[in-house]
């Protein structure tokens, strides 16, 4: 026999939402949620919307002993919201923004302002590396009008390209969050298929938990599914996702989702239910022989990235509209800013008599004017920023394609 | 003999200076350009500073036999100003971009509208695995009083981690570009120590070039040396940086670097000076068996790691400042605003006269009022994220030296 059991370990995630002063019961569901890490050991802890460090502080205070190594990970004006807790010591962490989170002016959506990232860190779990991920992606508020389908298309394949990059000496990798992305969707089959991790609630061996293991369930009181009507059960949006490599085969034995409320209470935990997944990896000593990360390509990935090109182009070609509208509005601002300026200059510079404009609209005008110049000029470079970033993602994506197809001749 | 030769190539650096319509010579500078790189057949080429897309396609329509493959990173309002060249194919490529950039509001200095970043490509050069990085650090205006220092140690910290991260299974890494940074500056000791990569011009076996190799040359027509006191010759702020693995150790053979006017010309190439290292890679068979890629431990990392986070930490202390007085007198517009809206809106509730402020200078103030409580909240937000990127960077540079103190004791 070539294969020995490794190492089993449980991951557990989950979005705490945790908006102080504003999710309710935010306190009493953080403290619920340390109960529940204390008395069950997880492995890896990896939470999301964690946005307040006050309350990551206190989660790092009451799990000394349970899960005693941890990281914050700070971004955006409130913070990535992303934490992970560890068993083990995490001997490196690593932080990537990702380049477009929504519009900081969407103030009632405020994803902007989280600066949604996907967080690193590698771990000697028994013997083994272990790189693990932590992000949140944008929200979908309206799955009909979807205007974050672009950013967070930018966003799975960053994410993609950021896990491809830095797993390569991985014996095992993990992704868990919310991905904020149903299991078939774009970005979601993109992620998978790029990287090649496999989705543990697919994989899994044995299930418990709730309906199609779905994470927003429209059961949760402080749950809102936006389309109840097509999902009357509520949608999976929360994942563990893992791959091995050649020396390590990983299989996830079981999965539990939290459902409903917490045991002896009467509230849930989150407005999301949590996941666990346990994984058990092999040693395969025969796998051990050869390069030990040889890369795989996956036809199916030119379909699925000439799919998100297409996307991409349709972000591409709002954002352009949006910069348009932005800039001409910038350039009429200006104009009438000048006209007035050249108004109030003339009759200092000629014999004419002063204009005949009533001066309190003629400064109220100019003020306006000034306003309009400046703040359509920000959204100028905002959308310009955002343009670039789209066609950057476009052109990678193109690249990869070529790359691909050129690997599939050979 | 366990050793032999395994490849030799050329790598190819220069700030371009290529602001159209603004630098002198552009369009003349870049034909000089392509002339080099044609005739020299370079076999990597990292260019900085090309910042309009347009002159790209041009370098790239010309180079179509020289260097045939080539990425353009878009990054930022304008773009990162980075492309790479290659004489064979790219096989992936990857842009990372630096949390924090300089400030949007200091017009004159722009760096904040580049989108400074880091761009990775992978070539398969002669059958060794070659990660390549292509970067431009924020710009040194004032070295006395360098307002940008914790900005630009930021990011030669997040470039060290990403090239840490993500070169790990590479053959040889290879850096090069304007890191705007003094060979013995705190920055570029951290990059080289906290990656293990060389600064080709302190290895290399053979020199030619410009006085102790400055890059920004106080005889270049186009250069402005900042304190040209202190150094007469010049400054060094390009650089070739490598690194080998186990299997394949590194040598830098031969550099070079361009010195004044290009060859039958009146003008130099740009305003700083290109660089060219000549490295030849050998095939070590001893060294194949083991672990590729064993991190090694420097000491010497963890004073330079503490040098940096007290540098940090100074730049905390500026950025907490400025946010205090953007919060401040967004806080001041704010009152001022509903003071002139209750003012405004009594009249109509009381029996009270209406009040007796000219209208005029009413109105006026309300729309400053508004103004500076708009622009100051954006003011806000942004030096919030500032604060938020540098007490991140702190925290893992503290976790990394108790990462290494760990790993020392054992």
């Amino acid at each position: 026999m070539s294969k020995s059991l490794a190492a089993r370990f449980r991951v557990f995630t989950l979005n705490c939402w945790g908006i102080r002063y504003l999710s309710k019961h935010c306190r009493e569901r953080y403290e619920m949620i340390v109960q529940l890490l204390s008395e069950e050991k997880y492995d890896v802890v990896l939470l999301q919307e964690v946005w307040s460090e006050q309350d990551y502080h206190f989660l790092r205070s009451k799990l000394t002993s349970a899960q005693p190594y941890s990281v914050y990970f700070r971004s955006g004006a409130i913070g990535s919201g992303l934490c992970v807790f560890s068993r083990c010591r995490i001997t490196e962490s690593f932080l990537y923004r990702f380049s477009l989170n929504g519009y900081p002016y969407k103030l009632h959506h405020g994803d902007w302002f989280g600066g949604k990232s996907v967080g690193l860190v590698i771990l000697k779990l028994q013997g083994i590396i272990v790189h693990v991920y932590v992000t949140h992606l944008h929200a979908e508020y309206c799955r009909e009008k979807d205007d974050y389908l672009p950013h967070r298309l930018l966003q799975a394949w960053e994410l993609g390209q950021f896990i491809r990059h830095t797993s390569k000496t991985a014996d095992v990798t993990i992704l868990g969050g919310d991905l904020n992305m149903h299991p078939s969707d774009l970005g979601n089959r993109l992620l998978q298929c790029y990287t090649g991790m496999k989705d543990s609630f697919v994989e899994t061996e044995k299930f418990e938990g709730s309906e199609e293991g779905c994470t927003l369930q429209s059961q949760n009181c402080f749950a809102t599914v936006g389309d109840s009507l097509s999902f009357p059960s509520g949608i999976r949006i929360d994942y563990v996702l893992y791959k091995g490599s050649r020396g390590f085969p990983v299989k996830c034995e079981h999965l539990m989702t939290t459902s409903g409320t917490a045991p002896g209470k009467s509230i849930p935990y989150s407005d999301h239910e949590a996941v666990c997944a346990t994984l058990s990896v092999q040693k395969d000593w025969d796998g051990v022989v050869g390069t030990k990360h040889e890369e795989e390509t996956n036809p199916q990935l030119v379909d699925i990235l000439n799919e998100a090109r297409a996307e991409v182009k349709i972000g591409i070609h709002g954002a352009e509209k949006v910069r348009y509208s932005s800039g001409r509005m910038a350039v009429l601002g200006l104009v009438l800013l000048l006209l007035e300026v050249i108004m109030a200059i003339v009759p200092y510079l000629t014999t004419l008599p002063e204009n005949s404009f009533p001066k309190f609209s003629f400064y109220i005008l100019g003020m306006v004017a000034f306003a309009v110049t400046l703040l359509a000029g920000i959204l100028y470079v905002f959308h310009t920023i955002e343009v670039k970033m789209l066609q950057g993602t476009e052109d990678q994506m193109r690249n990869t394609i070529q790359a691909l197809q050129e690997k599939l001749r050979e």
